[in-house]
């Protein structure tokens, strides 16, 4: 996609360079910036930090990391040493113990030596595996949202959190269908809620912004207002990992637009590659919940009068805080879920993936 | 109740003065200010800018609003102008009318020179009222509790925005019985949602922290995960106004958990005086909803690195916001409601308030 006109990606190669580019989410909507990381740490503290969040950019990230990691160390116990520091830096997207267990796959059988130059190359297919089937996810999310339009000529889709393209790295899962219909000449406008206590629905003003598509900021609270009041035509949220049985794991917050969609009977669609789908586990009660630190509802972000980043604290370090990051949504409140291979009722999975059925 | 152990209310008037005085809430919890109120002016200015907030407090306030007015101008049009220009300072909360309606009906009979001493007197009235009506609510809302806790051994109670005595003269609504159980040694803990944009919750905390009783902060989004989990025992909220069928319009975000808490089979209570009742409105289809400045969205306040007030913007003046304050919550999801008077399934306040039958 584009940042002031100008294409990129979410992260990227330095060309020939053993050294992968960023753009720095946690700086972001504030400044812009360009992080370099070169070595195993840099892209565990990457993903540990959210300087990149969303669940497929994590799992790309993590790819590059083994790639980083082994062009300081080659031998065996570097490969595993290096999976094993990736895959404790989050708990609850899975895409990210998809793209170590795809690395591992890939890498172990070859000689120590020519590990690492079929690191980048395995990293790059993962990355670019990624962009091809989140712009197809938008374009069989289009074929559900074109219905809809019907009502009163405009679409209003309702997210949540980010999962546009900076949550991936091109195009997006949620927000790859929206800007399918932006592109195809369809009114769509989003209702983007600010995702406390993160603030991702900045970020997805900021791109949605990049691309000229209407949006309109709202605080969480008001999700469950304007869909009981007909102003939403349906939500479309992204997962860190969905059940085999449907069960979505998603940012904390889209349980609670599920429940209000399913009352107001508008669609709740989930939009995820193949990374994002854990054939292992049967339910959402065995995905697990990561605990964040306190002070991410504690300490508030914004730019103060000179336009630069600056912090308030609102509530003081003794406070007792709980910060769950995710939560679960039960298959029965999904209206579909889109990924690369098409739409499905979220207990159909196994008819898109024959080949994972277990 | 109490701050630094001091027994206070949320508005007093000063002994013997034409002169009010109120706790700053726009300060809480960052400073703790008392603000004089010696205008009309100043009481409506206090009410539209939220630095007294909470619909019983809104009403006690604009009562005092009455006499503070007629101590400039006794005449028969600045009762009028008075209640004209406290009626019209925020829409959703019926108890701003129903002080006003009580002022109209006790001043507007008798003359002219007897009407300012007799303002005093009702708003004082209308205050004094509001105080034992909340302790009531307190101890019927305990009999709701107590077989709760049965399950084991304490009582989590999840609360939304502040109903607790600073929206009130004292005591609160929704925390009236969190505080009654308190008192009854139960042991009971408050999970508090910070309830953007206002983050009306850390008055919640603040106020819970001057009295001792244990909480936990969360962001609004988190409610439902904790509800899904079994980790509450039940939901209590206040109300900005209570339609005749039982509907509830009070601060947004309370319908979304009134959604999870059905899910999760956890009771949904709403604790109010009768003076939130609105026995003219049918349904909460009729309620007005407050649209607010779009800058409570955009720009945070909390406390810089010195411990002084301060605020940083999050989204630029010209990011398109939408900023309802309210949302309704129909009656089928609130188990029951707490008045002075007792408790009562949602469609049955008729049968407490059997006089104002229609």
């Amino acid at each position: 996609m584009k940042v002031n006109g100008t294409p990129t990606r979410s992260i990227w190669r330095v060309e020939a360079q053993p050294v992968v580019e960023i753009i720095d989410q946690t700086a972001l909507p504030h400044a812009y910036r360009i992080l370099r990381l070169a070595s195993l740490e840099d892209a565990a503290h990457a993903i540990r930090s959210m300087q990149v969040r969303g669940a497929p950019l994590i799992g790309a990230t993590a790819a590059y990391g083994v790639a980083l990691a082994l062009e300081r160390h080659a031998d065996d116990g570097a490969l595993a040493s290096a999976i094993a520091t990736l895959g404790a830096t989050r708990p609850t997207a899975v895409n990210l113990h998809w793209a170590l267990a795809r690395m591992r796959q890939h890498l172990a059988p070859l000689q120590v030596a020519a590990r690492c130059p079929a690191a980048w190359q395995e990293a790059a297919a993962i990355n670019d595996e990624d962009v091809a089937q989140n712009r197809a996810i938008g374009e069989h999310g289009l074929e559900l949202l074109k219905p809809l339009t019907e009502k009163h000529g405009r679409l209003d889709i309702m997210t949540h959190c980010n999962a546009g393209w900076l949550a991936t790295v091109d195009h997006g899962t949620a927000l790859s269908p929206v800007y399918a219909a932006f592109a195809a000449g369809i009114d769509v406008r989003v209702w983007v809620s600010e995702t406390r206590p993160r603030n991702q629905g900045l970020l997805t003003a900021w791109e949605l912004k990049q691309h000229g598509v209407p949006h309109t900021v709202i605080a969480d609270n008001a999700a469950g207002l304007l869909l009981a009041r007909g102003e939403v035509d349906a939500v479309i949220v992204g997962a860190d990992r969905i059940a085999a049985n449907g069960d979505v794991a998603n940012k904390v917050g889209t349980y609670l637009k599920a429940l209000a969609a399913r009352e107001a009977r508008v669609p709740f669609f989930v939009a995820a590659p193949r990374s994002t789908l854990d054939f292992d586990c049967a339910s959402g009660g065995h995905i697990p919940i990561e605990e964040r630190e306190g002070d991410e509802l504690r300490v508030l972000h914004g730019r103060n009068g000179e336009g630069q980043p600056a912090s308030v604290r609102q509530l003081p370090e003794n406070e007792a805080v709980a910060n769950p990051a995710f939560d679960v949504t039960p298959a029965r409140f999904v209206s579909a879920i889109i990924t690369e291979r098409g739409s499905c009722a979220p207990d159909q999975l196994h008819m898109l993936y024959p080949e994972m059925k277990q």
